[in-house]
């Protein structure tokens, strides 16, 4: 099966979609799609992709992709996908905010069952990949203590909260883990001319998204930001507890990865089991854990169960 | 959704099958399936269920279960689980031969169409939950290698292979991993009365199982095998490779376990999934990279995407 994209946003992930559908052997791009006056801009981000306004002038230009892989910021992913799905489009996006998750599964799952379409959210590797980890961790192991240690790495989500902070011109937040599935923060801060760092060391300390966790605000130049503010992340998940009535089963899953490298990838690996799951009339709305494997992998099933199983 | 099973054959994961029920939130076991013969025998191993010589008389008795769980040596089990779908009931296996995997899933799924009924193949953890491990690996970075390093631990397999050697009465095989997907073999061995260590250990190492890798034979007595033969078991699944385009991506999964507990806790998953599949009429052989993760756990699906997404 060849399938075809389109990309919507051509951020951070937008542009390393850009690069896992060139790397995939069935897969197409048929245009990106940002903002009009954006158009034309970053040549070398879009690859040699053309870049529309609207899905109306890449439909126009390019036709009917089988599915477009939305790369917004989290909060505008709900109403782009489901507006997408409206039309009959499928979607993949990798929406990021664990504890909306239902309500988003169910908002799209109405779209999609309106446009005929299938959607796949929460589709990068925390939601995502590391979910399927902690399902396949339950039915090894049902009783028991899972942890998910993040890092050492960026956290986009917190880097976004410090830089709201006034008085913060950039930040850039580490999240460090302390074992047990806690962590402590470490957030470089640019300031604003004026500003004062125990100020805005308080006004983090004090945000949500930090208030529990241990916390070091290091103030640096602007010059110097670049070179604390890398995409190298991690995960270490960790199981202990007992399959049946016999305890002292151990498991681990540990990762060391480019961050946007790995949540672009496992949007085209989802990309591919949207349009296979609208080839066989399951119009719904599916998060990881709710999609069969193999779906994911380019091949035919049975040549992957002879591989892999 | 609560279910029920029936469970055929008493052997090492039959009775850790019990158990893993046993604990099981929403499954009970309404019987035992085992050799006339053994009726009635090894009490404490059958944890109150009660027993029957066919499913015939497990029916009648208790009813009819919801799956089948068949726990007979690897090579009888696409007979007997075809014979079960073709009367109409879910099955679920724990076949372990990875190179005859394609026929087996065609066969069974033959077995199920006729039967109305669902089956679940190779439903441990290599092949099983490891295969989805694997799967998992190649949709996060497809392009790489995958290395899986058994053991340290007893291989079932090469055990049974040992002992069909002339002049062997008892062995234990040792995997021992080297790296690199390699393993050596630690095989002890307790000789019938005069038989050649020699000659033993050559027949081992001319054995299809052995030929390949780096082998050991240690003689042992009768009284001494049982020191040398425990259930711990382990596995090292890892890949490094790219995502789209992104090199140096590295992952790992881990695990040390009983064995047989193991196995008998993903059948028991999978029961659960065979049923509710069943349920939702998608009749057909499956295995576990085939299956959505979120079937194989207890509780309703949005509860779990909620808790576990």
């Amino acid at each position: 099966m060849a399938f075809s994209v389109a990309v919507c946003g051509l951020g951070n992930i937008g542009q390393y979609t850009l690069e896992a559908v060139e790397s995939a052997p069935d897969c197409r791009c048929l245009g990106v799609i940002r903002r009009r006056e954006s158009l034309g801009k970053s040549p070398l981000a879009l690859r040699g992709i053309p870049d529309f306004a609207s899905m109306a002038d890449l439909v126009a230009a390019s036709g009917r992709p089988d599915a477009v892989i939305v790369c917004s910021p989290s909060r505008q992913v709900p109403s782009t996908a489901s507006a997408f799905l409206k039309e009959g489009f499928c979607t993949v996006d990798s929406f990021d905010i664990h504890t909306r998750m239902t309500e988003v599964v169910g908002t799209l799952d109405e779209a999609a069952k309106a446009g005929n379409a299938v959607a796949i959210t929460a589709a990068g590797w925390d939601p995502g990949t590391d979910s399927v980890v902690r399902a396949l961790f339950e039915a090894m192991v049902p009783s028991g203590t899972s942890f998910t240690n993040f890092g050492r790495g960026r956290s986009m989500g917190h880097s976004v909260a410090a830089r709201a902070i006034p008085g913060v011109a950039d930040a850039t937040s580490i999240t460090i883990p302390l074992g047990g599935g806690r962590h402590s923060r470490l957030v470089y801060v640019v300031l604003e001319e004026g500003a004062s760092l125990d100020t805005v060391k308080a006004a983090i300390k004090a945000d949500p998204y930090f208030a529990s966790d241990p916390l070091e605000v290091r103030q640096v130049s602007k010059e110097e930001m670049p070179f604390v503010a890398d995409a190298s992340h991690g995960v270490l998940l960790e199981r202990v507890g007992a399959s049946g009535l016999t305890s002292n089963q151990h498991l681990t899953f540990d990762m060391r990865i480019n961050n946007p490298a790995l949540t672009a990838q496992v949007l085209v690996s989802c990309a591919r089991a949207a349009v296979r799951m609208k080839a066989e009339g399951c119009v719904s709305s599916y998060t990881l854990i709710d999609i069969p494997p193999v779906k994911l992998l380019p091949g035919e099933r049975m040549a992957n169960v002879a591989r892999l199983v």
